[in-house]
């Protein structure tokens, strides 16, 4: 059995997510079948680094793959791809040592969230459109008050509340690029709903409803403020999953330019 | 009755082209519609400058409607955009005199090209995937011959070419963005189809299947070979019309960064 790893890029509107489930539509599912297909046997498995949500869309997705083939990388690759709906795509895949494990083995991850500040007819399914005048100068400077180790219990899930609650966010940066307001958040792992919320209360501080300096206040002390914010998932990309040995991050740009 | 100038931009995937038709979805038709819903009457008319053909998409079309209302235009641009479906959105609405007229008065139109050199997940609508490897420097010779004044009879549809057929080009820009080739057309008018027929002549040279300097002999004698190496419509954007007074086109880049 020879250990693969895949990097993919998806649109996620279609996808109930990631990670394989019985009964809707998934990435993972998707790639599945692609490999049925083309390797003709069904005695494989996959893993992915990061399990993205329902309409959470991927530029770097990284998966391993435990498979059984002849067929050399490249050739794997290009007939997965012939396989692959058009919203999946392949970008890369190399042979890895079992030593490899898309999630274990992953330093850090990137999201990258896309909020436009106008409608547009080629962005809806890879923006959050917010209508009202948002103050970047007050977003990123919230925006600062992410980085480092915190406690972001009221930032999560309440599944994932019952484990560990504290992360470090390594770099949390906002950039404008044309009529887009660009976050980027470098971490070493993000609990479930994490980025969405952190955006959604990034964006309340930028409506000018809350001041910056709330963010503070909601990392220190429990609230439901951030799950009532929650930005929608058409503005969220998984855009790195770095490894040992990677490139680094490339400098913050938009996957489309308003 | 008064004119407006409406500036809109749309995905053409879904359409039969922007021109009204009978039976078919077009974008013009679901701009009328909106209209009637918003101005509650439907005795007016709308005249765009170019009719891309199905599948063609625009950053900048431009229109003038003729409509009685007493809505100011900011306010008449919100609700048709509120109306309007996903992948159409009006940018501006002035009111202008009767002395303006979308396709007689405008002064030139740039098309934009995207030629992808990788499968993309998230291009696939707005792009054409070429798998060949791609000669840049031998595909912006060609598109040089093509500047200056030509007649383009082999570049066009059957039917315009009963018309006059000589056109001539201000500018014919090739330019590497990533993993794309974008090439930009800039001239006072075009016919139906040669923008795709340049393209895929152009995409020959980049093959290495035609010679550069073939580009002036197709411009010479009648030929069908751009005819039968017409480029797929999800390409191809019109980009600007350009009026007197308006900003100067802006420099070349993509709609999507890959």
């Amino acid at each position: 059995m020879a250990r693969f790893r895949l990097d993919v890029e998806y649109v996620g509107t279609r996808y109930s997510g990631w990670q394989v489930q019985k009964n809707a539509r998934t990435v993972q599912g998707a790639l599945h079948e692609a490999v049925r297909e083309v390797a003709k046997r069904a005695d494989f498995e996959s893993y992915g680094a990061g399990r993205t949500d329902a309409g959470v869309h991927a530029l770097q997705q990284v998966a391993h793959l435990d498979l059984e083939t002849r067929l050399p990388p490249e050739t794997l690759r290009r007939a997965l791809n012939d396989q692959l709906p058009a919203d999946i795509h392949v970008l890369r895949i190399e042979k890895v040592t079992r030593q490899f494990h898309a999630r274990h083995s992953a330093l850090a991850r990137a999201y990258l969230y896309q909020i436009a500040r106008r409608r547009t007819a080629f962005g809806k399914p890879l923006v959050w459109w917010i209508k009202d005048a948002l103050e970047v100068r007050a977003i990123a400077e919230a925006a600062r008050g992410f980085e480092g180790m915190h406690d972001f219990s009221s930032f999560a899930d309440a599944e994932a509340r019952e484990g560990e609650t504290r992360v470090k966010l390594e770099r949390v940066e906002v950039r404008e690029a044309g009529e887009l307001i660009l976050v980027r958040v470098l971490g070493s792992h993000f609990l479930w709903k994490m980025v969405r919320r952190m955006v959604g209360v990034l964006a309340e501080v930028g409506r000018g409803s809350l001041a910056p300096g709330e963010v503070e206040r909601l990392l220190r002390q429990p609230s439901d403020v951030p799950a009532k914010l929650t930005a929608p998932p058409s503005g969220l990309f998984l855009e790195r999953v770095l490894y040992e040995g990677d490139a680094p991050l490339r400098p913050i740009r938009p996957v489309l330019n308003l």
